[in-house]
């Protein structure tokens, strides 16, 4: 049987590697800003952003990394960037993270909100680095800017806090959240895996809908984790979202029932790669992904 | 004679009329996340940096609107990032900016934050929609980033804290400030027109000179005129930078020589640009940002 996690503990190991080669200590920029930038950086997390971009880019028998890792670890880096910017003080203001402090915390807030401009924008100096045609790679480009802008992540972090504010949370307002906040990246990362691997467009927009579905189901896990987890396992505090306000899944549909739609979109995540040739791999993340526990 | 005030105030309609259409008031994403966004983009300036990359373009005999707009207006998108940040009460804590209330003090500090990150991300999307060739909006994007990042615009803002932060001031450090938080960005939105216009390479190497000295000076007049300005004229409290610590020109080589030196540097950007053809317009803004009073 195939070990998934054994296969994710390994990628991220290659992850890690990659990141440490693409964002030495020694380098250009004031060391302070490199500090803070690999804190965030390498203060754990699973990867899951830059393993959806391997994992699927090699369902089409593709294994040039220099074509792909500056791809997928530009990923991390944007997955980062939106960390440390929504945990700040005006923001969700969390003092931990990954079972860390948090940037701020250790770095103060005016260098924790450029190290994550920074970020964002050595993602992209990074993602130029790939080997990639260039036509592919301003489709990835434009992927990315549309997945993380007005109407992606940065979108739906602005109307998490406008619902928590306001203490409106319904069916309508947390999907609208959960489709920006994650799901869109989520999505990006296996769409811009499928360019650069060279997909063919049927392919592409299954995979695009395998990458919303699996996407909604992360996020309602996590909000399922805020609620069951302890600190341990959670990294940070259990039950900060429901205290705090915010409109999760959980509080709109209880858990139970969160628990089934997180399932079920699974089921249709796979339904979909079942007709995709080699994407066993891609369906033993979707599974992980609803059968995590932290 | 050529008035250049004339040109500028012609480009910056044009400016503002793209803007308009490519930030409309109504479209994707949360309606406050585009009022903020919208609100600093639109609360004036002199549109330095968009009319720097059009201008350059037109030195080539160019002239299409689809090909250079879009990487025009990214530039002010960005450059209305970097304010928005700047502002911000962790970092400048300033009140005023062009006169009017900083976007935090409107928005709130989680809006302002997240409307910096918007306009960084929104402004790829949008420069991705030139109609110029992939190959040029490859080498485009990655100047802007790497002028921005680590080692541009963003390293020389966190050096500018450190310097006000532990006192340091010196010939080496203002010169490192000045390199990268303002001189890397103006060279960068010459070198993109250069870029766009279809430059060869010698033409480009001078012009990125001339970018260089040209916002080294404007940088310089920008330390003088914080010091010699009244509030109406500087639209923010004059004598803030001295004040409160900075690290700037004048306060390395005091007035006299601040002027003098920006004087050197602008003489020298117009003996390069002499030998570049059709580079009349590009001359008169370098005298331009020497001699502006506000």
């Amino acid at each position: 049987m195939f070990d998934i996690k054994a296969y994710l503990n390994e990628r991220k190991k290659e992850v890690d590697e990659y990141i440490e080669r693409y964002l030495p200590l020694n380098g250009e920029g004031p060391s302070i800003l490199r500090k803070a930038m690999r804190y965030s950086l390498l203060a754990g997390g699973k990867r899951l952003r830059p393993i959806l971009v391997l994992t699927t880019y090699e369902i089409f028998g593709k294994n040039d990394k220099d074509e792909i890792m500056p791809v997928a670890i530009a990923q991390e880096y944007i997955h980062t960037f939106t960390l440390i910017h929504d945990d700040l003080p005006a923001l969700d203001n969390d003092d931990l993270r990954r079972g860390k402090p948090t940037n701020h915390k250790v770095f103060g807030e005016a260098t924790a909100v450029l190290a994550g401009d920074a970020l964002l924008m050595e993602s992209f100096n990074l993602l130029l680095k790939s080997t990639l045609p260039p036509d592919r790679l301003i489709a990835i480009t434009k992927i990315i800017s549309r997945a993380i802008g007005t109407d992606g992540v940065i979108g739906g972090q602005v109307m998490d806090m406008e619902a928590e504010r306001d203490k409106k949370c319904n069916p309508e307002i947390v999907r609208y959240i959960h489709e920006r906040k994650t799901a869109s990246f989520i999505r990006a990362c296996i769409e811009i895996g499928a360019i650069a691997g060279g997909s063919e467009k049927e392919t592409f927009e299954k995979l695009s809908r395998a990458g919303t579905l699996m996407g909604l189901a992360f996020q309602i896990v996590d909000d399922i984790l805020d609620e069951t987890s302890t600190p341990e396992e959670l990294g940070k505090t259990p039950g900060k979202d429901r205290m705090s306000g915010k409109c999760t899944w959980v509080k709109v549909y209880g858990l139970d029932k969160a628990k089934r739609k997180a399932q079920k979109l699974t089921d249709e995540a796979i339904e979909i790669l079942d007709s995709i040739e080699n994407s066993d791999i891609l369906k033993e993340i979707a599974r992980f992904i609803v059968e995590r526990s932290y």
